[in-house]
């Protein structure tokens, strides 16, 4: 599952950066930031080396994430929204939900601290990539994305405090994060803004 | 201190997010980097585990904030400009000027180092904010608002150099931090570009 | 060739700023973290506390940097395009990236993860500055910048591996930065994107 997501977040983040017209190095970059960003601000946040930087296997992925989006574009226009990129992201994003909840727990940290390291794990990539690109990451406003991590590491903690073993609680979490994700997808889900509530409660 | 500082921070992050129509959970985001991100970097930088990440109840009080924000921008249109809010938050500044001080004096940084730390930890979290929604941070050129940070890190340091105990240094940190922060919001104070010098010199 | 680096690296950032007319607090910010963020980010993926933090002189000389693009800025229009400019931030290039090269090497990374510390080292201020003037960093779009630490740190690494010295692989690295840098500027060179290589295949 982490190989299918760091090339599929490699995917995604050079797909944009290709749109932008960002040169070979700028599409490189934006990629391994969307593959790797996320997990390594968790290993920053938990005092650790982040792991990209120490294991060649895990940048070749996302280096191939980047050749595929490249080549791809030349086929498609946008490789980055085509049905297997979306499964696959979503695969990514439950894995690296899952890999952030074993880290946050082994650093000690608050239920709370738990969630927010999924979400940083699974979603700051993205978000790191989007501000690479000049945007507002995506995430903040629009899909049903993020919160599919927050789900999942909650789903994590809630299972770990009833007494389930880590391997249990990390299964909980990867499910309940790529199930919300593909039912997101497929059924175009959004959270409400302050503004629609208004208009709801009138 | 430090509990109103939470609350208002994350009040002011999270009322920019709505006028900016993000979701709800980028409101929760926005709301909870303008609390916590300055305090964070602060842990980064001296090599900590970020304390928001461990204490539950640092992140209800930024919770409590982005709830306020959601609930009384239903009433006013801008919850961020009201006085108390403006008064909550420059208590906040100082109180996160003050905290920055004592950790940075603790990791053994230079006079520079202390100013930077509590800069960052005062008005850092702005910063993160503004950038989340594709801003320049307003702290770079406009209001006197991270400056009174770095005029209370320059007190701190400079009373405890001139032997005053921690506890007295971190007094007037604080005291100089809040005075000329309202003192910039009563009299609408600015600091200078170099266009307006050069007007100046002419 | 650090001392020639913080301050040009200064004068660029400050310079930028300058010409956004922000105020003399975001001049010093942006001035400060184009020369010292890439360096923080470094230690900070190491685990160390800034080198930045802890030395005065280092301050002083980004200090010097700011002042000397307030004073320049009023006779010059851009002093961050003028060739002394343009050939000390060549320098500064080299010397980051080398410093990089050495750290990297210290703490035990993979080849990737060296090259990933020199471009960061080097080039990571830089976009720092951008990000801070709400733009996309200019490295990864145009120019050929960023590109000469990644020769430099590859070389760096590919020297090292042969079985050169610490202090021949640093030289190596310093000297192809720089040589490329100075290329790049004199033959106006530039990575291709996705559509020119498109273009250029048709």
């Amino acid at each position: 599952m982490n190989t299918i997501g760091l090339v599929a977040f490699a995917l995604v983040g050079s797909a944009k950066a290709i749109r932008e017209e960002f040169d070979l190095f700028g599409i490189t970059v934006v990629g391994l930031a969307m593959a790797f960003a996320g997990g390594a601000t968790r290993d920053l946040l938990v005092n650790r080396v982040p792991l990209a930087l120490q294991s060649p296997s895990e940048i070749s992925l996302g280096l191939l994430g980047v050749g595929l989006a490249i080549t791809l574009s030349v086929v498609l226009s946008s490789p980055d929204t085509h049905p297997v990129t979306l499964l696959s992201d979503a695969v990514g994003l439950a894995a690296f939900a899952t890999t952030g909840a074993i880290v946050a727990t082994g650093a000690g940290v608050s239920a709370f601290g738990v969630v927010a390291i999924v979400t940083i794990n699974a979603a700051g990539g993205g978000a790191v990539a989007d501000i690479l690109l000049d945007r507002s990451p995506f995430i903040l406003f629009d899909d049903f994305y993020a919160s599919c991590a927050v789900l999942g590491g909650s789903a994590y903690w809630i299972v770990g405090s009833l007494g389930a073993t880590g391997s249990t609680a990390a299964a909980v979490c990867a499910t309940v994060t790529v199930v919300t994700r593909l039912a997101a997808v497929t059924y175009d889900w959004n959270l409400p803004t302050v503004q629609t509530l208004e208009l709801l409660s009138k």
